[in-house]
């Protein structure tokens, strides 16, 4: 016997959908059934050890209660993340891209080709060919393996430069992200003659008009967002890709990607997760905005996998601090490059860390730092993870559940447990028919 | 601005329901909007990676796909479970179960009284003023943290033998699980002389054939599921109180708890953890048969908190391997009590292991042996984390979201995020109004 969901298209209207910006009331059967827009968000590592965290991070210490954020206003669902048989229960960025992208699992390491390496059909191809705008707007290199299998295909996501140059055929409206060491000169030209705006320089993104853009601001990724607190980059290229992919009149499909929550839990930094959270988090709420006031848009945010084993408490302790979090002045990483810099290292890191420097912390660190940049942060993290008392199993992946959040017409289709090929699918699904198969 | 969701009460159909037991297609309109029986089940510490590797452990390694679990039908939604802000960012079980019986947030320690340590209405308490029966199922002893806050108020958790006697005043009509030892003789014909039935050999459960009844079936809490793998004991116990507590025309609340799911995360024992699920999964499969054929009958599912920051896969490694899991013939605590007890344990442990015990792994385990039951024990669970690629962070709590299933008539008003106490309040508002009340 099966269980039956019924009337899921009955019921566009129970989801966090757009309340109008004007305060008035929006009438919710404006609301289309199918979207014309679709912007799907990733959190890369982004488990829900994660987004709890985030809301304790967040959570203001002059009350009782504890905030929401945006991703408690728009949870949804669940998702599965294993890959194909062959590379087991725990899934690499890669396959799990494949899988949001094209509906299919593959291979760890796969970049949008089956098991047996044919390529599959992306989220962005589809809509290219159903005529409308797509782009992508990342925090790493914009060749990774997230945007990658959005994009292209690759029988291995380490193949970068190849990756890179694929982008000329893909007739994207806007890919956004770092990444300029993979684009040399000569490619460059080539997108330059096919009409792209090649941009290296953020401040440049704010001038730009319209499509179509190659903007690659960073060498490799873009730095820590909690290293540039007034920058805002992800949040403010979601904005931009949003006014700009929306002058096509037949609607756009727009990936967004918190690219570096993986980073920061495969560097065990929960400062540096924090603040990749909370940039992301600004990006969901201006898509989210976006959405009340372009009612036929649909938001969907998951994640690809979780990362790192991050726990909220460990060490038999009942305990979590996010208020040391909330004092630190910059990330690990740029805490160790200035206390590697200078000779008077202490006081400036103290003012950093935001606690004093104890003789047997100091000991502790100045025996790192004498082993370079890469042990002192290890140090420093080490620290912050006791102050927090924050736990860490593993520098890769983990195969639990992640979260599936949604808004705007179809998000009622995200309610419950689903697998990560499921979320492609029902992506698809919603995209407008093909002219030629309109009846 | 506020988000809004509306219209949820005309959802009800869109979530797994009842399909009738007969193949016949169930008329959605037929559930009624307010449940007449209400089943709590509780998988204490049954954080998402417990689902998730379960999920796995049961998957059939001869079929290309992973096949579905329970939790994958009936999940709508995940619920926040921080304690009292006085207690900080992680419950216990007791703050926990004292949310999800009375709506509020309480301190760790507490039994469904407030910060101020005043007695707060338990979820039991109202049901059997409005004249619904009410019962309890459990794993561990009946006395313990989350079926106390069902049944009964204290200051401290570890108030079992004033708690223990408190029952008498309940007027539950089931109470079953463990705690022989908290309940002597006095107390017992305290049960009797109120017309209770008291058995103490599981083997009389069969037998009953209505309350009242108080089942202690063990002298502290049940043995690891695992052990018995014939017992199925809690879903013994489900089946039962499903039977004798419909017997109330008026309708019944039930807490079925899996308690020691939490127990094998405390021990960071996965064997064990497993083997919980397992059987804890199966009283859920009992009592979703029961929602199908009484389609009165509302079923939420959820977790008081996450035990032991386990995680599928760790030490950077893109592996699990619930492989090792299955070929288990018994709980590590019961390979080393037997290891213990003889001379030549060598083979006896390889055959429970279902792998050889080499000789470098033998030093390790007679090392630990000679320290005794407990280290051998710590010893084998070490060796099965290496074999899975099984990560834990701690042998308390953490602080991250759990899952929420539903099924049945009100379960619609899970679907989303949303706090522990939510989950009581949305509970309390689909008992029957009390009759004075009514207009
Ligand atoms: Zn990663
Ligand atoms: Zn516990």
């Amino acid at each position: 016997m099966k269980l039956t969901r019924v009337c899921l298209l009955a019921i566009a209207c129970c989801l966090p959908f757009a309340a109008s910006s004007n305060d008035a009331p929006l009438n919710p059967t404006a609301a289309p059934a199918r979207p014309k827009n679709v912007v799907i968000m990733i959190g890369d590592g982004m488990g829900a050890a994660y987004t709890s965290a985030y809301r304790f991070y967040k959570d203001n210490p002059e009350t009782e209660e504890i905030e929401q954020t945006v991703f408690d206003r728009l949870l949804v669902g669940m998702a599965s993340t294993y890959p194909a048989s062959v590379s087991g229960y725990v899934t690499d960025s890669a396959a799990a891209a494949t899988a949001l992208s094209t509906g299919f699992k593959s291979y760890n390491g796969a970049i949008s080709v089956d098991v047996n390496k044919r390529p599959l059909p992306t989220l962005l191809e589809r809509a290219k060919k159903l005529g409308l705008s797509t782009g992508v707007a990342v925090t790493c290199q914009v060749n990774h393996a997230t945007p990658a299998a959005f994009l292209s295909h690759d029988e291995s996501r380490r193949n970068y430069d190849a990756i890179a140059a694929s982008y000329i055929n893909t007739d994207a409206d806007l890919i956004l992200g770092g990444g300029q060491k993979y684009f040399p000169e000569p490619l460059r030209q080539q997108f330059i003659a096919k009409g792209y705006q090649v941009l290296t320089d953020f401040t440049e993104l704010a001038g730009l008009t319209q499509p179509k853009a190659l903007g690659l601001f960073a060498d490799v990724q873009l730095p820590w967002s909690m290293d540039e607190p007034e920058a805002h980059k992800l949040s403010n290229m979601t904005s931009k890709a949003l006014a700009l992919l929306s002058q096509n009149t037949q609607g756009f499909v727009l990936l967004v990607e918190g690219s570096q929550i993986d980073w920061a839990g495969h560097d065990n930094d929960v400062a540096a997760a924090m603040g990749e959270m909370d940039e992301f988090a600004h990006s969901i709420e201006i898509v989210e905005q976006f959405v009340r006031s372009h009612p036929d848009t649909l938001l969907v945010v998951t994640a690809d996998h979780n990362t790192g084993g991050f726990s909220i408490g460990a060490n038999d302790k009942y305990e979590w601090h996010p208020e040391v979090l909330r004092q630190l002045k910059s990330s690990p990483d740029e805490m160790a490059a200035s206390a590697i810099a200078v000779e008077q290292w202490r006081e400036p890191l103290a003012t950093s860390l935001g606690f004093a420097i104890d003789d047997e912390l100091f000991s502790k660190l100045e025996r790192a730092r004498m082993q370079g940049k890469k042990a002192l942060a290890t140090a420093i993290k080490h620290e912050i993870d006791l102050r927090t008392n924050t736990g860490w199993t593993t520098g890769g992946h983990t195969g639990v559940d992640v979260q599936v959040f949604a808004a705007g017409p179809g998000s009622e289709l995200f309610i419950g447990s689903q697998d990560n090929t499921d979320i492609a699918n029902k992506i698809i699904s919603l995209l407008p028919k093909p002219k030629k198969d309109v009846k």
